[in-house]
């Protein structure tokens, strides 16, 4: 199917947040940057920008929408997550773009074009790896006991013989920097007069958090299976039941303990929300006859009809 | 002044290359991914891809030419090189775009949207990073001295009030992975049937190595200022001169001993592989009474003059 072609009016790319940190006391060093380049001597001492957010924003030629859609991905990704889909097909920022919204993909702070800084001396910590076993049972592809023969959930929905696309979009990522994290997430929604927030997994965690701190100018959050939800304050409740949230679960949540702790987590913050007010919807996918979603379902074989979904909420009461 | 619309007929990313490779014996951690998520167990045996390298490929819906331009960055830096420059305008990959050539924009091995892996259990030694001070001086901003009050060279075309949103997008290296970088690179150039390289500083060192392992697969190479050239064989040096090679050189060249030495390498390069029948051209822009560049000309204050003539070139002699 040949599809519409996208007019772009600029495509623009920036780093937002963070700030310049010196290191002092380091030990220099004789490096090769090529095998047969001269070697040359690199001082570590010195200033970095640390805390930075990288963000890449397609603006359209006629847009639909004076709203953007801001794109997080989840934890050990990038905003690679919202492109192509690991088996080739169209992800969801080029279909809001084609749904007429002007889309802005960024990779979270220590993540992808983000990048990050030295640890133990800026960092707090070490970072972790996520495996392709770990991205197995934790993504619900199918039980940890099947991943040697890649034998998925029945009517798993993931490009299964993609799986290995997928993990090679995998980052290293920090626990520690989750203050830096929401900082840069101000910054970049406050680039703009308002915006919605569509989260994936740890950023839908960001996402509920930043929609306390500036709910005047988030429109909606849109989140893809949050890793949990934050501990707020009542004060911060009330804010954030101003800013309508839509949630969306894929299949198989009890089968692995975390996603069952994240999800009822999730659910209460959710049933707060609407308690104090709020406007919430939750699409509990096997609830409404749609079975097989993994825990990544903007790249599952359905991506398209839950972008749709989002899409049409969206438009009905959003924007 | 407005711009011309970008009409694409798709956006595709991808992660080319690489391989996966199991660790074993590492100990396992409870980690919480979010503040207020419960924990749970992460286990570092396992499998990541690794060697992997991410490329953004942008189609036109009426493309001017059949060869597609891709673009490398150097050392410590990431595809953003091209993007949007530090002080707001449209950069390389723009400009191209509108120059009718589709652009892959790709992060090399181990930087950004890449990924990178552990060490030392993947890699074989510690990454390197970059300071602000470093950059100053390597990319002949100023002297070394002039750094703290952000004093350029007289002329200076880089936009210095922008020089932090530069070190924004600075990324940790290893200088340890440059056969997983060519092997990356030609998957990547592998995808196409024939393609325009336009690499900057250490890309320039591997576009001169590819040249010589892919030459009928590349219409020409454009080095930005290569960090030196490769030490090839004879054999080699033939075959990368059916390539042909444009290089371009700002100003300042001798005010740093690395760019005396790089420069140097590289023209000795050239000049052997126009002695074997090469095309070579070499625009050092001082000599052509262009004063003022950086290390960084795709980002000074006449960036598009210097686009101007690489397409110029390309149109002329290429494609």
């Amino acid at each position: 199917m040949k599809m519409s072609a996208i007019s772009l009016r600029d495509i623009r790319s920036f780093h937002v947040g963070g700030a310049a940190v010196e290191l002092t006391g380091q030990p220099s060093q004789d490096v090769r940057v090529s095998p047969d380049a001269a070697p040359r001597t690199v001082d570590l001492n010195g200033h970095y920008i640390s805390g930075q957010l990288y963000a890449q924003h397609f603006m359209l030629e006629n847009r639909g929408s004076e709203v953007p859609i801001l794109f997080w991905h989840g934890g050990a990704m990038t905003g690679v997550t919202w492109e192509t889909t690991p088996d080739d097909r169209a992800g969801w920022s080029q279909f809001f773009l084609r749904k007429g919204y002007d889309v802005v993909v960024s990779d979270a702070v220590e993540r992808g074009r983000s990048s990050w800084s030295p640890y133990p001396q800026i960092y707090d910590s070490a970072p972790l790896f996520r495996t392709a076993e770990d991205a197995w049972y934790l993504f619900r592809m199918g039980e940890a006991k099947d991943f040697g023969q890649r034998r998925p959930y029945l009517g798993q929905r993931f490009p299964i013989e993609s799986f290995d696309q997928l993990c090679a979009q995998f980052v290293p990522r920090w626990t520690t920097n989750a203050e830096a994290s929401i900082s840069a997430y101000m910054h970049l929604i406050s680039r703009f007069e308002r915006v919605i927030v569509v989260a994936h997994s740890q950023g839908g965690w960001f996402a509920q958090t930043l929609a306390a701190r500036l709910p005047e100018r988030i429109a909606a959050v849109v989140l893809l299976e949050p890793a949990g939800a934050p501990n707020l304050s009542k004060d911060d409740l009330i804010k954030a039941a101003h800013v309508p949230h839509y949630y969306i679960w894929g299949d198989n949540c009890d089968s692995h303990n975390a996603w069952k702790t994240y999800k009822s987590d999730a659910i209460l913050h959710s049933e707060t929300l609407r308690d104090l007010g709020g406007y919430v919807e939750v699409m509990d996918l096997p609830k409404y006859g749609i079975y097989g979603n993994s825990h990544m379902p903007m790249m599952d074989n359905n991506s398209d009809e839950i972008a749709t979904m989002v899409a049409d909420w969206l438009r009905r009461d959003i924007h």
